[in-house]
């Protein structure tokens, strides 16, 4: 197992490539949930995740001869962006093993750090087999994502930042999916400022670490399902669960409901893009999962921002459906002159503006004449809403509202 | 006019309330763009905006019984949470005059921070005026957005933190609305690093600070229209234009298309919301808009977050498709049994993912039997995009690409 001293060794290292991320006080999160609460944004850290921090160190304690000969991982995400940016700075081959289905996006975003990308595979299961097979067979380092002390001992830096940057916090929530983060976090904490909780926040929809962990035995999923993608990790490493039974305190879960919540809260509140891994914690103070005392210092490690803008573009559109800023309602037009009319007209009174317009005169279920209009509406709250079914009835209109 | 010295005085007043933002430097930008970029984040700013530096330095430079009387403002934006802010540190009544078409997350963030809101107007000038009228009658003090020295004094707050965080840069691109910004900032950068150029960028839809810089005499325009909400002024200020012409290098401006990408880039690589008014300087680099020597040391400034998410909702679906990740097609099917059949399965081997389907056979330019399929594709470029046409051409079909 790693020490403090192994983080600190390992910071030298990683600022060499990593920034240390801002830190900085979140005052209407804190006004919502009641404690002090502090973000640490490793989303803005170089490659847009702190996987750069633990790839690094582990490629910086390899042996020069070693690491000339390149490094080969597995992984379609945030740890081969990281494993190609450090790859990149000691001027190594790297190759990355990315599943067959991988977006052109993110092959073109780890290819313009100067790796070399192989698709393998239908899933990450596939990809990881092949790539472990494929450093065997040319004799090169192959980096695990997590289940390695040196990419540890990198992550755990994170916890030297946030301890310099904010005094003996009560509890820092920290992302789970493999582990990895958190092993090293915890260890520097439990070093530093033993009274400070470590707790970790997993994805209901990837619950691995959190059985294994109430169980203190490795516990392997079936399979998953988050959109939390990058903490997406169905098997439990018995290298991360044994440091999480020595220094983890608690592990929670949140469910993607919540997660996409914390998603749009961040962005519209703190002006973070912040990826579903990453936005577990705040998703955890916004839906009250923590039993801490009223007024405690809490960090939230923000781990990444790599999101596909189109989940966000979902998440944005549910968003403001859920939160009464848009309202979808399918009305039945009877068959009388000047029935569309009406409705503009009143929407136009209730100031509700019209974004999107269907029309179906063909169901079954109408009567000959009449149609369906449904219709997406931009309003300015519940109360709006409700002024708007409001009218709509009392102008004799049948509707029905969509979610 | 104000000196180094007023600017100096507000910093360590603007600290009370204000943070000293981020500032980093922008590896992908520089590239894309082969200058040396850093950004200056003033979207992370508290209201998530730069506004509050000159709201609360302008209400901290009032006599005490002057103050305790309150604070009037006018505006549906930045400058009416900068005020709002300000004056609840002071424990102070505010008063904001907003257009009564402001939408209801704005009165309540602005009523989040205790003031208190008047809707007046149809639109800002309306409720200007009757904020301006509001005060007189009661005796209290009308905060002006940017044509205040106070004000000037308190944005110019920036610059030193600029210079602090980077030194001596080449150029400086300051977004600009009414030209408060960027007066306080050019009185800074020109005391403190003279050959620095301070390069002013406004909304093409709104360019009446540019024509009045290049006639050297205030110009007033009929209307603006940008999606840069945060700078759509539509008269010039004298007060504003004198700092200028004295202080400014350059003025340029982009258009709403270009500052769309940029809300976007920003988005994708740097993981932040930045609104319009705030991407006017990463649109001006992505755009090819500066003529600097390359490898300059350019600082853009992102004045603020505050963007709607419906806003942000249309960038990313337009950008989407702009980038070849997103492809709309109308496609005529023929009366054929198996042909929508056909379709699909074309799709799935072209791996394009189905978003979105409509039908219609009703359109009177089909022959009977016949239908239109409108559909929304997920694609993974260009070159994706022209194999999934080739390949519906190949089997007859017929397409038209929406834009």
């Amino acid at each position: 197992m790693i020490t403090l001293e192994d983080i600190r060794k390992a910071h030298e290292e990683v600022l060499k490539v990593a920034v240390k991320t801002p830190f900085s006080y979140a005052p209407k999160l804190s006004e919502t949930c009641g404690y002090e609460v502090y973000l640490k944004k490793e989303n803005l850290q170089n490659t847009g995740s702190f996987k750069i921090r633990g790839a690094f160190n582990k490629i910086a304690s390899l042996e020069e001869s070693e690491r000339r000969r390149g490094v080969v991982a597995a992984s379609a995400g945030n740890h081969a962006q990281g494993v190609a940016l450090a790859a990149k700075y000691f001027g190594i081959p790297a190759t990355i093993v990315m599943p067959e289905t991988t977006p052109l996006t993110k092959v073109d975003g780890v290819k313009s750090y100067g790796a070399d990308v192989v698709l393998s595979g239908t899933n990450y299961d596939e990809a990881y087999a092949y790539a472990v097979e494929y450093a065997k067979e040319r004799g090169r380092v192959f980096v695990h994502p997590f289940a390695d002390d040196e990419v540890i001992a990198g992550q755990g830096t994170i916890a030297l930042e946030i301890l310099q940057q904010c005094e003996a916090p009560d509890a820092i929530l920290v992302p789970v999916g493999g582990g990895g983060l958190i092993s090293g976090i915890a260890v520097a904490v439990k070093a530093l400022s033993p009274k400070t909780r470590v707790i970790g926040v997993a994805a209901a929809g990837a619950p691995a670490m959190k059985l294994s962990f109430d169980a203190k035995k490795p516990i392997d999923t079936v399979e998953v399902r988050t959109i939390a993608d990058g903490i997406a990790v169905r098997d439990t490493s018995a290298t991360t669960l044994a440091y999480l039974l020595k220094y983890v305190d608690e592990m929670i879960l949140v469910d993607d409901e919540e997660i996409a919540n914390a998603i749009l809260y961040l962005l519209e509140k703190q002006k973070l893009v912040v990826e579903g891994a990453g936005a577990v914690g705040v998703a955890a103070l916004i839906h009250d999962k923590l039993a801490l005392p009223k007024g405690s210092k809490v960090v939230s490690l923000l781990s990444g921002g790599n999101i596909d803008v189109t989940m966000l573009s979902v998440i944005i559109e549910k968003g403001l459906v859920k939160s009464y800023r848009k309202m979808k309602l399918v009305v039945t037009l009877v068959d009388k002159p000047g029935s569309l009319m009406l409705l503009t007209q009143i929407l136009k009174e209730a100031q509700a503006n019209i974004v999107q317009i269907g029309y179906d005169r063909t169901s079954l279920d109408l009567k000959f004449g009449d149609a369906y209009v449904s219709i997406a509406l931009e309003t300015k709250g519940e109360a709006h809403q409700e002024r708007i079914k409001e009218l709509l009835r009392e102008h004799g209109f049948r509707f029905e509202e969509q979610h």
